[in-house]
């Protein structure tokens, strides 16, 4: 039954590991980009890891704390929509049975067929106006507490990711030593990271590990020559 | 007329806007708060110039690239999630036909009130598969065109915010002066473009300055004082 096997694909794949795989491919990428950038201008691995530190700290509360609010922000546009269209069920309801119908006759239903269904949806004025929320605007309801939820995943998820990248520069006296072992560690994390996603997001798992891998090295040769540059 | 002022209200805010708002604000706050963060443990700002440099190309080939390969996957996905809607509807069309009517069977209708409606979508292939799409998978064609222009856009807007609050420690000596400066163009700069994306994404315009410079705010403390710590 491929129609079955398709809903558990969708169902294991939750919001949680979508959060972790935002967090964490950006948190592996930049931090990582940045250091090995950093590594070919300056000898200090201290400064490198300073650097990378105010990153991982700049990064994930940009994106935890910037999608919380973004998200905020989202509820309360759909709240605000939602009344407007309790408002106008109310107000002007003939204008607001046609848009029903309109969804329907772009549905190729004849003005026949669309009566009894136009009646039954704006016969209740909640379904009425989900179905407006739903089709006129394609707004879903947010759930504000996941909001909360979902920035501090993503945030955690960025540093942990980030701190893969900058540890070896952590443990070394040499940048060069550094940035060959991070080179080394977050190679194979991108990849296995890159695969992992693959596997929970439904794509293919080496096609995810081989762009995950690249997206990194790209920005990291990237950062490295334009740092040398400028140097 | 509410519903018209509204339905403009949507067209005013096109995804080139979106795209600019997530590079941008993201190209202010994070090479500010590393920028800043540096600042507090390093005295040379060249130095500062050079991470922030890093990590402009970092985070905008992270954002950029990422973005595009992840829409090129959406595509790949939703071309392959149409042809197993496609395979289903011959393979197993009462199947098929009985998802149809549930999606009916939740607004209420009635068991007569929808053999009409099931009969007319499912008589033409395209618009049966097109109804499974949005309402059994919730997927919406995307643009593969757009994907690439959202990507550039999103990485351009990144790289311009990110030089500009890192253009004051280009023109100082000083990491103190470079740092004062720094901080007071970018809150300027994130208030200005709070205010902007709020009235061009429909929500409070000050509400959205607020917001924006209390991110990049929290980000630049944090950094600084994270950098000193660790220094």
């Amino acid at each position: 039954m491929p129609h079955h096997r398709h809903v558990e694909q969708h169902a294991s794949s939750p919001e949680i590991v979508r959060d972790i795989v935002i967090g964490m491919s950006d948190g592996l990428t930049v931090p990582f980009a940045l250091a090995a950038g950093l590594s070919g201008a300056i000898a200090n691995p201290r400064i490198v890891v300073l650097a990378g530190i105010a990153e991982i700290a700049a990064g994930s509360i940009a994106m935890g704390l910037g999608g919380y609010l973004a998200a905020r922000t989202d509820e309360e546009h759909y709240q605000s929509e939602l009344q407007r269209e309790i408002d106008e069920t109310r107000d002007m309801p003939e204008e607001e049975v046609a848009e029903v119908r309109k969804v329907f006759q772009g549905w190729g239903l004849t003005d026949q067929e669309i009566d009894p269904i136009a009646g039954t949806i704006c016969s209740d004025e909640k379904r009425w106006v989900d179905f407006m929320m739903k089709f006129e605007l394609g707004l879903e309801e947010p759930d504000p507490r996941r909001a909360l939820y979902s920035a501090a995943t993503i945030a955690a998820s960025y540093i942990v990711g980030g701190l893969i990248p900058l540890s070896p520069y952590m443990m070394t006296g040499s940048v060069t030593e550094g940035l060959a072992w991070s080179v080394g560690v977050t190679i194979i994390a991108l990849f296995v990271f890159g695969y992992l996603k693959g596997r929970f997001t439904g794509t293919k798992p080496l096609k995810g590990a081989v762009q995950t891998t690249v997206i990194g090295g790209v920005a990291a040769a990237t950062a490295f020559w334009l740092a040398r540059m400028f140097r």
